[in-house]
């Protein structure tokens, strides 16, 4: 079985954390790739940049279709799922979806870390769109005073706040780029710590076994 | 005040039918403008089509963002109707958004009349993320039994079913392409029959009355 | 064409500020005229000076039925306002609904700068009736604290705390004795900032241009 | 004990029903009383109707506010409620709240029957009111092909559909004036039917013995 | 009429505690019994808590279905109330259910005061099972700084939060061990306190006289 | 990796279908086992069943919880899945909820086939209490004209019919009995066909190699 990661960014240091920690994961038991998207922007915030982003994320998908047996979407604001899922036959997989959807499994409500404030009404948006807004406690970001702090510090004050403040229990890495700070920070809060990318490849290893792809006569149907 | 009309996709007869239903609407009172996407699918229908449409929709706005005051995007599902808000300080209006949160205030619940039967799911997606899925009667599109009659008849007769059935009290065309059925159904059905340029156009016409337009410091913000 | 604004309280004071405020937006586009109710409560607050008021909001809109195109309920808790819409065939509309539903347009959320803090519960229903709840960020209230400010500084700051804490993106001014502040507070907090009375206005003159009014054969039905 | 009955409307005929009814479930247990409002329409339906309802509605309760301890407003439309609420510390309660609460404790959907299919959006959007949207199965009324039917046939009929086709558990008597065919109706559909001045009997006479009343400070103070 | 009230639990102190409030309501009105479940846990606050007093629940309904019209399941988070209600045709109340009902009927919004904040989740669950998400203001618990004061102090100080920050406007007593508390808050608070056992104690008897039960031909069939 | 799949009912014939098709999924990439539950119903229908069925659950999983990895309940309506979520450290997921929740990534919306019309109630109950109620078309099950067909012919027809009327695109097999008809079923009705066990063998296995669990400080404390 081959997986193909897509990163909808031009950001090589960001597709290489994610692969190492795909990697990681895998260990063994699939291939896994990753790649950038050279044409897209360097980070995926705006509407614009997700539109932006999509003429690779096709070009990538189609030219990799034969090969590779799913595909994963390596932005946590699932940036052009939905057309992903249209224009292939073979499972397509996007990391806010898988997360947020296993998180709902392991506690009673979940908060998603994010790395900025300005994101928090597009990924409330997201929650939305998957019908999980009454099980996400919180979309939490850095505040101004945390400015000195490191990612991951910050990162997991962020998470401690929403395990003590919002009632999560369990919490969502926001972004691909935080790949490999998911055990670290488990390890501090004692709750679990999830990462879209290995969350997205469980299931899209498991579809991919089991033989089932998205829908296409109606929704995703390509050829209306 | 001028308001510029984007089709979002490259039919210039559907162009033509709703700049000429819009004109009827000003009547004088603002100008008003309607030009095709020319490198666009000739009709929206796929998540595919609407990121297709994308850069003309963009290089459209951009060109004529000095010279008009408003902007209408005129496809009933609304692609890339976040994009558009983003990139502009200038209002931007749906005719999905404006034709349904319109037909919100006139009747219990309203009906949409679609095209076709696969872009259901799509429009119940759109009504959703309007947080209108209590307010919307039904999604109704033509079955097989209704080829042989003309589009008129057709529509006619899904909103008459919504009506008696659905428990429907206001119709939204839910294509621009029926721009200029309105009136002509409304005489049938005796109820509110919604075209949703119009709909935009007395929104957009307002807001630029009004001096407001989308706020720019989080979910449209394009400078993130 | 001619909107004539109903006043459901007694105070002629309101009534001034409110036709001063619809008249400059109005511009000479159409004519506009605002009445008091004069055998209606000072104030609109409770449930029972909703139901004061309705004998003269049904007189008012009775004798002026024949002369004006379109009416607005100008109370931002819409007292009576599906009656209004019952009785008549032409367009009514309220200050409430046409306000939070244009502010959905323009932003992730929407908060209302509300006069007192034992109307929030009576502004969340109505809210809810809306279907709006999920699209409210907040309705903020004056605090005891603020008692010495005056009232435009209160409601700025309530707007503020509204934009930084609640993630509000639009506010709406949720008391038609509000009207004026709406552009002096928008300056200062760089948001749009709705007066209800204006959105009423937008929405009622197009409806009239439109020629679309409420349905009348099931909900506003006045010949059950 | 002393519970007075308001019925909203002038039919005198229905006053006797409901308190024979009335008097059959107290039993002796307590005493019980029900008055027409003379100035209100025959029959409560429209939005109008209701406010006409309003002025006899508050007379007879603050004429009769010593002597009783609770009252009960027997139209399934719960007119006026929130106001009644709001004027008298002594506890009021609805019969269209009281029968559909008590019906969600028996079963996993209930249905209402209502009089006349106009009145389906409004018996709706007091279902809604309740938050009881999810809990109803439907809202039945009379259908034309029904007209010859008396009506305790025609009711059971429609209670019986709402069982076999809508799921319903337990069916909820949409008017006052069906007081008397709860049991007639339980013996041949096989599930609990519901009469609304019955259960707000329940209600209101345990609320008196328990001593407890509607909030004051907020929502439904008088003194705002 | 006999009513039988079964704490899930073997605590006999709470069961002569809910016994005493139980008759000082009952007041010689309808017989009343309050029994323990010798082979239960101490307290129910896990999932298996609750599975582990099923059995004494199931045996002590059984052997007393003759004797009593009623049943009351005396835990405010009403383990087991589905299976109660499903194995016998005689009315079972839970005082979760009852008490959260009830109190949306008295007020905006209702608060439930809690015993330990790791029961908040479970409190959560089981108001959603009821549809009462949006009419819960709050589930206060007690935090650390309160282990000095005695229970009542901390309730009622945890009530008057919920009123004051979380604008409740009743309040539920959330463990059936809180009986006869309620008027001694309630007078503290100025507000409704309502206590389970009595709330379910009016629905209880309500029905008994209204000689209506658990629909059993679906959702509570025992003959699946 | 070893993971137990536990049948809450004693019926060894459904157990040993049970782990025919997960060994067939496993394919040898872990060990899985698939055990009754002596004492426990034949079949799992009643709450009563239900609590029948707890004690060997309980007894089971801590007999195999050193030995095992990860465990499955084997029972579409989940019985006491949240109790042995509870119980144990180690992953435990619930057929009804990986099955449904896996669904609604792969289309629009989902459908049930249930056994019995019967436990629709219950379904949807289940159904909603993972917030899901949005994403399922429908829960169907036979009719009384299908009892001259087999189980398969009856599942699929239902089906088909869930596609075509309900809007269906994904079909979701209600029952752990109904192991082994997913692919046939698939192939005649052209949309994925999802069995619970190869769900909740997915997200089970993928939770064991991610080395995460559910969260036991709050809703899953055993130590409460």
């Amino acid at each position: 079985m081959k997986i193909l990661i897509i990163n909808p960014n031009r950001d090589d240091n960001m597709t290489a954390a994610i692969l190492k920690s795909a990697k990681n994961f895998a260990n063994g038991d699939f291939e896994v790739a990753c790649i950038s998207s050279p044409a897209a922007p360097k980070f995926i915030e705006t509407y614009e940049d997700q539109i932006k982003a999509a003429p690779d994320m096709i070009k990538l998908l189609k030219e990799n279709e034969e090969e590779y047996d799913a595909f994963i979407i390596a932005c946590h604001c699932d940036p052009n799922l939905d057309l992903m899922k249209e224009i292939t036959k073979k499972p397509v997989v996007g990391i806010g979806e898988a997360s947020m959807k296993m998180a709902s499994m392991l506690g009673h409500r979940f908060s998603v870390v994010s790395t900025d404030r300005h994101s928090i009404p597009n990924k409330e948006a997201l929650i939305r769109k998957y019908h999980l807004q009454d099980l996400a406690a919180s979309v939490r970001a850095p505040t101004d005073e945390m400015t000195e702090c490191s990612d991951e510090e910050t990162y997991t004050k962020l998470a401690q706040l929403a395990v003590d403040e919002d009632m999560a229990e369990v919490i969502v890495l926001g972004c691909a780029g935080m790949a490999g700070l998911d055990k670290r920070m488990e390890e501090k809060l004692g709750v679990p710590v999830l990462d879209g990318v290995v969350c997205a490849l469980i299931i899209a290893a498991g579809l991919v076994k089991y033989n089932v792809s998205t829908r296409k006569i109606r929704r995703y149907n390509p050829d209306y």
